[in-house]
């Protein structure tokens, strides 16, 4: 119901309970591909773990502490991008997103990406924009490759994955960069 | 940020903390105007007030019991558009708001309330909007009775304005009603 | 154990944990007389849904937004009144209650009604009282007709009733009302 | 408004926020009167710390953890008598109470406790209320004594009273003795 | 992790959520003979009530409200003692323990009691620490007389224990009496 | 009074609310000193300001989310060290730290922080505790390289302090790194 547009075909939706059927099909029916990756899919095995997900998204959305939105390309949901925990005083946050694997391949996320680094840097004044990928995760990785955020290190062991830890690449995008870099990222 | 997008010059942009100025600056420049049939003018005297109502209103949308927006157009904020308190087992909720004087007489706030009733009945699934307007404002009954909402009665000394009572009328749009009017009211 | 005494026979007990056996077998006995107009039979089927509601209620009591009491006639536990929801600077309030089968026809209601009503408009200080009844529930109209309540409308499909929805005729009661037809009601 | 009727004089009114003015005024006009036993005087020395007091005593109410009544004699506000803290498993409360000075001497607060604690051992089915009077306050022992409590010992510098550490004495009256005594104390 | 040192062999170490499992173990083991003077052995029948009661005897421990430690005898967990409800504008709070039946008859409770009363006396500032042991709870009631409480009373039926009320001697310690005693108790 | 010994003469004690005047005492006794590097001196400086910090540390140690301790050097409190936000999924967890100046150059925190990382990757069972540090805060920096820290990165303008950003180097120590290093660090 409430987007923020990003092109002709793409916006970010704020979730809300009303999306909770449509968001847990699109789980469902990615789970083996969004396993390798993600660590919450075994927490998430019935509607009401993503209702849960998604009130207390919108919790943290009117604590001002970020928010979840769905990408949407040509109406369809097809995955989640958001903001995680805002450090208003040092105006930094974390970027976190998945992409179902039928919509993989056509630079979605990256083109919502812009689009919400736009409205960080922009409307709520955010200087600096974090983003982990696991190290072997090349696809995750190409987007911020390809938006020109900075790799500042490699975080070992930085997550469990169901059994054993992942390393993660710290990659991070300033105000001034993406300023300079033109609006819409490097093209 | 996040919008309803109502037509080419018009949205409804939920109200967050970095609007708090510029929402403050709009009431404080309209404070006479909007004297005259809200009842809240004295308790928002400082942007502080303004910031409480915002994280009131979030927490609503977020515990699912309505939404509070900017009537933004072309890009200024004109007005505050909202639906307060939802009924879920009976699908009902009640529509409110107020546009400041310079931009009064343009329609706005009818084609916002036809934006809002549509996603009303469309997405949030809504059986039944409430909307209660002071007897004898002119100005405000007009717009109920433009989109097609049932004038159901009259509610006697329903609400204490400062130094009186007012009787407001009671008016309703059904889903039902919505649908046969065609989305986007009577024309 | 707290009580409004009404007259010789009938008291307004304000209800707490201590009474959820007593409610419950009350509603238990009277549930398919109940699921005529009250659409929340099917929520309350065991005493700890009672025992929720009275927990509920005594927390709204607690912040000043209404009670609900038992209606006892010569002790008997004969049904539920209350005021819901208490509009302060407004200062109106809605009145709602239920009786037992068995206690119907003897005027019972009508009489806690009027008791509450001297609270409501006397230590209260409240100005407005609404009271909503489905149009072709004939025994829960005759009350507040009885008791000289104006009525001030009708409000299409206001509530959901397990299948289908219910049109809802709007009373008031306003305190000058009240006190021209003189303490206890018309008599 | 709630009250437990006592006897043709004396009822126990449940301290509602309406009642915050006449409480507070009571407490003002026997303030050096209270200040030789009660120890929260410098901490109510205006209207809101009344208001605060009452609110926070009917969340207690609501949490089933006791209540606080006014001592009304005909018509008029006394003093303040409750219970404070149930321990539910052990069926275990602690009675207060201070009346003003006008009012002593003539055998109201003993009345009051007598009604109150056949609610205690009657319609809350508590096995043992206690109650600790500092042992030089003998207006105050008096009370206890007159209705039959059991004296269980001196707790040593029980109690900070502004400058200097109070003995209380410990008495309990338990539901067999209450029932023994007969219902209304012994006198 | 967090210990108060006692001597050599004796600490008391705050109970956090890792020693849920040592701990539940322990009340398991020694379940009947916990049963003769406690009351909540069938309320703790799994693991997880162990984690309930860790919990929010942390949450006091944050709200100022006392805390509540594991007793280590050369790293073994052996018991449980605290302080529970701290009455502070009249610094007394009140003194609780259990011992498991292997470590009975060392003395090592009685240890850790002058332990924890250093630390009530000492750094907390309290004036008063009240106990209550059964009357008929010998190995109990030895401790306080060992370190030198005073015998104040005894509270009749003042905790049912499954099937039945248990009178309780009331026994406290005043800082003025450790402090003449001598740090570390009698001797 | 709850402590981690850490050797002869250093301990780690959590904070308390009763440490509230020696460690505001400490604070503003170095602010000019501790300003250098730390964000949050103009937001402590009154006594209540403390007070509010040191209970928010035990709320979030209470919910098993880090602690807060104070280190103690011969008795006396010379500086803060803790862990802050505990990520139980990926047991991973952020130390941070400062030291007043007059107990710089002894290699005080250097050794403290060793014995808060046996607790870290011993009881707590942790697997990854970070660190960063101002890029040109050598003493701050020394610390972690000295303890056998990896360097993995800097975080670009990842702290606003009053009139600047400052970049941070990310340190990390793994589980495993530590146990090969030995307890008590590199030596």
């Amino acid at each position: 119901m409430f987007i923020v547009p990003v092109d002709a075909d793409i916006s970010l939706e704020l979730l809300e309970e009303q999306h909770e059927g449509e968001l847990f099909a699109l789980v469902d029916a990615n789970r083996d591909y969004l396993r390798q990756w993600l660590p919450w899919l075994d927490q998430n095995t019935e509607v009401e773990h993503t209702r849960s997900f998604i009130r207390s998204a919108l919790e943290r959305f009117a604590a001002r502490d970020g928010f979840t939105c769905g990408l949407r390309h040509k109406g369809a949901l097809a995955g989640v991008v958001g903001l995680h925990r805002v450090d208003w005083p040092s105006r930094r946050s974390s970027l976190g997103y998945w992409l179902a694997e039928p919509h993989q391949g056509k630079g979605l996320m990256t083109r919502a990406c812009a689009g919400l680094l736009d409205c960080a840097f922009g409307e709520m004044g955010l200087n600096r924009v974090e983003l982990h990928c696991a190290v072997e995760n090349r696809r995750s990785c190409a987007i911020p490759e390809r938006l020109g955020f900075t790799r500042e290190g490699v975080l070992r062991s930085h997550e469990w994955l169901y059994d054993h830890f992942v390393d993660m690449v710290a990659y991070a995008m300033l105000a001034g960069d993406w300023s300079r870099l033109g609006s819409g990222g490097p093209g």
